[in-house]
């Protein structure tokens, strides 16, 4: 699962993972990178991710939190595959269209088989979504 | 938020919102129709719904539980618009391509304000996706 | 995890784990049961179980809940040992002191290590908890 | 919903919730107080609060997040009454007898009805239970 890097545009040296079709051509793009402060990830609210109510949509912001838990979780990760097992999380704002959508996390706890990962997504520091996620290791059979 | 017909193709004569860009283009289509056991929600997996392991895309699967709250709420909303206040679900398979993936659940409560719902997404009769969602009536101020 | 059998009281013949400190003195007694449906679980509110506004408090519930994930998924688990990995919940109502608290679920997937469980509290047939809870099979190093 | 001040004890000049019986008497007692990080809720494990694996029930660790919901939710409820209506959390490590858990958390937003709320549970700097709530304020009628 090795990410590979943006070459142009808002989001060069941003890396991505570019076998994911659902993240890259329906609910993405999304890029991850990081700084001083960890991880963070980001997309461009555009208007193929709005609902009829003309906001970013709730599925859209998941699908970015999804993302988001393997991007935090990387390096724990220590290039192992690995699935979503449990997601749960409050939407408290809807992003608009030109929005920024900026995802930080952390890792709670990186068990044997379970990473624990939470995070929030903001738009210029207002939350949008609060959520938790558990990812399970795939070991070879 | 009144559905329209689909009017050719594999859901002919299912309803769909046409105005929600995301769930349409992007992680869509959804469509729902009901039939003696209720509200039924179906997608039938294409390739833009898959994730880099070949499965449909966890993201992909909240978005369309997402849009069966909102079917399944259907009566119980009676017209108001509303939106999505918390989502907890647990990934138990992931459907393939060309797989329909139908969304089944029920209305648990529905107050003045807050609507509470839970389903299971399937295929086959094996389930991919327990869901939870709890959805409020936005009142005009 | 050998669950003992209640000698006298209500719940003569219903089962419950003796040496559950938490679930016997301070948030039980908790019991369960078997019918055609499958497993049932239940407890009497007691005093001891109301919170400030007089109705069962939403934590007791929550273990009772949790309790019921043990007793619902007693077969799959098959005598190992389990820890519960994560817990999700909507509060719908709250029982009152004397209501028999009943709580109906079903194993929704048993996998090597994760046993996926949702279920519903109810007092006279009106829900009051809807949850799902993730267990963990614990595996001797 | 105005806290009683400890009198006396390991936990003297802090606040708790005195008509409140399953977190008093059964659960509890549970504790808050402030400092410079902000609210700091606090228990001490007792014998009563273990299950059969010799550590700290995940039922009495969720009744004292959620004791911990109002008492983050302090300042923002402003005296009203709230309920709460969701719940998730996920179990990372199980405090042992004569452990003092710590809970920490933040409003992420107060809305008009409701509060949402997140925080950790944790011993001596190692978290036991990632959480968040939401919390309905009650309007009279």
């Amino acid at each position: 699962m090795l990410p590979s890097i943006e070459d142009s545009g808002e989001f060069k040296g941003w890396k991505t993972w570019k076998n994911e079709a659902f993240e890259r051509v329906a609910a993405g793009p999304f890029y991850f990178t990081d700084d001083e402060q960890g991880i963070k990830c980001a997309f461009r609210a555009e208007k193929h991710h709005l609902n009829g109510g003309g906001v970013v949509h709730g599925g859209c912001l998941m699908t970015f939190a999804d993302f988001s838990l393997f991007a935090i979780a990387h390096e724990a990760l220590d290039g192992a595959f690995a699935v979503t097992v449990s997601f749960a999380s409050e939407f408290l704002s809807g992003p608009k269209l030109g929005d920024l959508v900026i995802a930080r996390g952390e890792v709670l706890r990186a068990g044997r088989s379970l990473i624990f990962v939470r995070g929030l997504l903001s738009v210029d520091g207002q939350i949008c979504l609060n959520y938790s996620g558990t990812i399970k290791k795939l070991t070879p059979r």
